[in-house]
């Protein structure tokens, strides 16, 4: 049997290497686009920071181990057309121009996102060429190219202010550029917490004293060369404001690569994305999908999501090659969107929807809220931590866990997950022992106080 | 009506508070023998070390605060007697000696526990009295009493390596003392991890160069006026050893002081501690009890167990008080047993019954072992961390984890002491959406590559 996988990134390269397990006979291939074996792209602003010593240390498995494992790999590769009733691709070497054809029996597609470009003046030198200074990040490439660049007394505009903006926007503080965020929506990171906990993480970011326009749009790169500023736009009030930039790195989100999935017949769910279900299967017999380039449900609201995590490209790569090689495997019903950063001092966390996306399903949490320390009070060193749970109006399930603080805010975040997925209400998890130890955290942590306060809202309506 | 707590600390102060939350006209009043108000018993080492500025810091709420609250506090104050069929006590003022009488409608035992003394020769100089040097530490007092000692290049012995006495000895490393270790079970911390997570614990521990005595059996204090030296006997080979010794802190646990409670006709456990249900209600009705000196279960196996965390003594507090008073509370169906510490750069975490625990009641358990980094592979920075999960041996259902490393240990556990909580199965862990950045934390867990490893085993059964 021949099972071929279109990406090798971390879905496509977990993908293969459990197809490889599952079936030791089969034989098994990844076409990759990118020149470089697996590696981690949310590493790139480590290395840019120059925290992760080389680019190159990104790659988590080289060529030498896919052949020890058995694995066939054609890297700068593009699959250009598919024809599944044949079980036929053409692919074409991104190096030479030479074109071939690949059999194959089973298909993987996990061919990633690829980084949106709002409309913006001038950020084009010509079609499809970045103006000098101009950056959108994905790839390995991208980063090397963004790391041509002078750093000591640069100025940078960050377009963008959501997770990834805000470790880029680190990265380049770390490395001595002067930078600037612009972000559309009324405050930063509003697509990972709501707006009353991003306002919390906002207080601490203006603590490094970094620029951040809220509220405003990129309109224009300046510069005829090369970019020299960009001009923003107060949404509010239409103000145009000029900010000096020798770099412009836009970050605003991505969009799954779905052109070999619809040419291969493959249904799009809602948002856009390749539709799968938890064994990973798309709409057409024989083909699987994993990754940024697939649409899946939110576990909790069941509604449609857009998959644009490494934790669950990794798992839905697990399940798609397993699956694919005659194996079972099965993801949960849902996603539960986990998710964490650190970026000038502020930590933050959160799992499960915000209340906003509750809202749109119809949902109007119970929040409860506490604002503590991570340590008990009669230590020295602990730090104030806010803890936001949201939880259904009736009885009482958790939905939602969001939490901001600068030390200590990671891990929480795990505890909430488990409770998620195991369908626990606030009252259960209210009951939760928890880790206790003076130098490690309080008798009755921050997790469940938050929870005792939504039990306390429910119990009075 | 008339409340009255016997103790006020953990346990005792939290029953106060609920009661006079649940109940805002009834008279509660707090008899403690303690001098101090409630304070943190778990932060004496600190205190001890300097970590903590004074003893006095420990006190969580002083006497006004229990005044703006309206709980009466007699304290330094015993009770001696109970007349339950009258709901009268007898007490003794411990600073003068007057004795007196209280009225109750409701009671609540919350005396606590003391230290157990194995026998040792030439422990005290006196019956009752203690030799100069020699040290059993639970109060404030005690804590104190051994602050006097002189630190610098002193000897100590420690009898006993449990968490408590790990802490001690670091304690005191921290102060300047050279300090051995003295266990009589084949490997330090038995009481809290399976014996192979003892020995990765100790590994670390070595590091530190701390002698440890194994398998020694403490038998003498020697020297007239004062503590000079201890007699060790290692317990295979009866060879003894003598080691020098200014200070001798014995930490070989506790006993429920449950005397009150048997003359008000409470039925104990088979552990010998008193025994409550999920109300924190003793066998004769108007009287509850919480904290160290009761018996609950273990939430896994059923086992009677003796209760001794700051945590569940909280718990129980608040469901005693909220009871007593007319309110409802309940406890879940049993204790989960958290517990973690750090010493000498070991960091430990546990939840649940270890094997040992497991196999008395029954219970063959499946292990899944993990040892892996707490970071990616690719950044600099991750520790070794060696996660153990114990699992049913049908249907998979966690029963226990035990978490050791040196850094990013403690919070880990919470995630398994929520599963264990939820009844859910290491298959069902093993597909949690973890927090995932790479400064944070790797795409795939240890917590869940733990639980991968015990559901291959039971597939390969």
């Amino acid at each position: 049997m021949r099972i071929v996988v279109i990406g090798g990134m971390a879905a496509g390269a977990t993908a293969a290497q459990f197809s490889r397990k599952t079936d030791r006979k089969a034989e098994v291939t990844i076409i990759g686009k990118e020149p470089h074996p697996i590696y981690s792209k949310c590493g790139l602003p480590y290395s840019l920071s120059g925290r992760i010593p080389t680019f190159e240390r990104l790659v988590e498995f080289d060529e030498t181990w896919f052949r020890q494992f058995h694995i066939g790999l054609q890297l700068g590769t593009e699959v250009t057309s598919v024809d599944h009733s044949a079980r036929t691709l053409t692919t074409c070497d991104l190096r030479g121009g030479r074109e071939g054809t690949v059999q194959y029996d089973r298909l993987i597609i996990a061919t990633g996102a690829s980084p949106w470009m709002p409309p913006i003046e001038g950020a084009y030198s010509e079609p499809g060429v970045l103006k000098e200074g101009v950056h959108l990040i994905r790839t390995l490439g991208d980063g090397k190219r963004l790391s041509g660049n002078t750093w000591r007394d640069s100025r940078a505009v960050i377009v963008g202010g959501g997770l990834i903006g805000m470790e880029f926007a680190e990265a380049l503080t770390i490395r001595g550029v002067h930078v600037g965020i612009v972000e559309m929506q009324s405050e930063l990171l509003l697509a990972s917490l709501d707006e009353d906990m991003a306002r919390a993480a906002r207080q601490i970011i203006d603590r490094s004293r970094t620029p951040v326009f809220t509220g405003h749009v990129a309109r224009a790169v300046n510069g005829d060369q090369r970019a020299e500023s960009v001009t923003i736009e107060e949404a509010a009030t239409g103000k145009r404001t000029e900010l000096p930039a020798d770099i412009v790195l836009i970050s605003t989100g991505t969009r799954g690569n779905t052109d070999l999935a619809v040419k291969a017949g493959c249904a799009l769910g809602v948002t856009g994305q390749i539709k799968v279900n938890s064994r990973c299967e798309t709409s057409v017999p024989g083909i699987w999908a994993a990754g940024d380039c697939t649409e899946y449900v939110d576990l909790v609201t069941g509604a449609p999501v857009a998959v644009g995590m490494g934790t669950v490209a990794a798992r839905q790569g697990r399940t798609a090659g397993t699956n694919a090689a005659g194996g079972r495997s099965e993801l949960p019903p849902g996603v539960l969107g986990t998710r964490v950063t650190e970026a000038f001092g502020m930590h933050l966390a959160g799992v499960g929807p915000t209340e906003a996306q509750l809202r749109k399903a119809g949902i109007e949490p119970v929040i409860g809220r506490f604002v503590g320390s991570t340590l008990p009070d009669y230590i020295p060193g602990g730090h104030e931590i806010t803890v936001k749970v949201l939880a259904h109006p009736e009885g009482g399930r958790l939905l939602g866990a969001q939490i901001v603080g600068t030390s200590r805010v990671h891990q929480r975040i795990n505890s909430f997950a488990v409770a998620i997925l195991a369908g626990m209400t606030v009252e259960q998890f209210s009951k939760l022992e928890t880790a206790y130890a003076p130098p490690i955290a309080p008798t009755l942590d921050v997790i469940t106080l938050a929870c005792d306060v939504a039990l306390m809202k429910m119990r009075r309506r």
